[in-house]
């Protein structure tokens, strides 16, 4: 998916609060707003929103000298999902079909986003499942391809949705390689954050080779490319991970919900639907 | 008023809207953008926010060749206000306090402001002009200050406004000079708007000399200049001429809708309340 006009502001808005999170200090606020206007010009629209990402995160570690400004709030959101672990395994066990209410919980899990400035109530949102329809719903599809597939690679997204992910492994009952970013960009799972999360007990976890907040198969390690060629089945969680591989050839089937208006117009739905589509 | 860091990401949407009204071209919008964006670095948090919005709208002036974008829009906005221009007239003259509901009718008028996001509508605003009240409510020293004027300085806003300033003008009853705009900038009113109006049947109109969308008054006239430290009363009317003049050392009345969160937080009150204050 390619840069909307509507994504430059949304760049200095998300720069502005990354910048919050680490500092106080207006003349490095500033400095930071400054060098991500100073790169409009060579953010040409056919680059994926993340890339400008990836530079916006970048440049906020850099200026600020903060790895990681959110750590705190992925522990937290791995730590408050893992406390209600039991009671979300029980109502996959109990639900009549157990691998649709997995993937209902891990795509509900998508809100877990620090990128965009809604919030959303996780809670809230677990307890309205029984009312939640997707907006693209290829279910079926899914299903047999799974049932055909002895690989599965399982692109993660943030932290604490992760959690949310490895119920959903354990549910689908196949050999899963669950893919990480390389290091911190927002609150997007590590393979840290993935060990936090147990996905360690289900699938084998590795590096896309890349920090940037969503999968650019051109920033990526040769592991990740020649797993992501091979499997059977991919699966991507969100919004970033959309947009880098939307335009992919091959099929991935992607779980997110739409929390903004850009790739909700992309995609053809209303904002905030829940997705379940693949390409 | 100083420019906060959420303007940055205003500027860019503001850059943004105001291309789409002039072109589809990808290219055009993309070099406004860009501009915009190398731009931040110069525009120090000591600026107004004006003095950027002039650097925007200039720049979509001289990128795309269009002098006066809203230039319809403004004629249209004048034109709804005229057709009931009879019906507001008689609000005024059966209310208890024609003054105070010629200031309600023109702080409404304020909604037609083409520079924010948000629509208002304003026949419903009108309609709630009962139940209307300010969150701030400076009335008894205006009334007081007004009856000592044998000069008011009424620095105008939008066009479409301007028709209910002309009515607020004929009822305050006072010898008035009434600014305008240089040039076109959003849907700002110029000499060519407040004529179209009506002022000139009530008021001598004069240019601030400036283009910016609010009264800096380092980039004012001489004239203005004068006439605004000689007045006996400043009238000032919506938020560009409130972040210009915000300031100043000589008293000003303020009127305005408190549209945008900045402004409603350096004013002390809540997104979209009603603003009659003495400087």
């Amino acid at each position: 998916m390619k840069t909307n006009f509507e994504c430059f502001p949304c760049f200095v808005e998300q720069a502005l609060r990354a910048s919050r999170m680490v500092t106080n200090d207006e003349r490095t606020i500033k400095e930071i707003l400054d060098r991500v206007g100073e790169r409009f010009r060579e953010i040409p629209l056919t680059y994926t929103p993340p890339e400008m990402g990836d530079y916006i995160y970048r440049t906020v570690r850099e200026v600020t000298g903060v790895k990681d400004p959110y750590q705190v709030m992925k522990k937290e959101s791995i730590l408050q999902v893992l406390s209600i672990y039991p009671f979300l395994e029980k109502m996959v066990a109990n639900s009549d079909d157990p691998i649709l209410t997995a993937i209902k919980l891990a795509t509900i899990g998508n809100v877990l986003d620090f990128g965009i400035s809604r919030k959303y109530d996780l809670m809230e949102e677990i307890a309205k499942i029984e009312n939640m329809e997707f907006a693209i719903f290829h279910y079926d599809t899914f299903r047999e391809q799974l049932e055909n597939s002895s690989s599965v690679l399982f692109i993660g997204d943030n932290a604490g949705e992760t959690v949310f992910d490895k119920l959903l492994i354990e549910t689908i009952r196949k050999p899963v390689t669950y893919v990480v970013r390389e290091g911190p960009v927002i609150n997007d799972a590590t393979v840290e954050d993935a060990i936090q999360s147990g996905i360690d007990q289900v699938a084998e976890i590795i590096s896309s080779g890349s920090s940037a907040p969503g999968t650019i198969l051109r920033f990526c390690n040769k592991e990740f490319l020649h797993r992501f060629s091979q499997a059977d089945l991919v699966i991507s969680k969100g919004q970033g991970n959309y947009e880098g591989l939307s335009g992919t050839e091959r099929q991935v089937f992607f779980l997110l919900r739409a929390k903004c208006p850009v790739i909700a117009r992309h995609i053809g739905v209303k904002l905030n639907d829940f997705i379940m589509k693949a390409s």
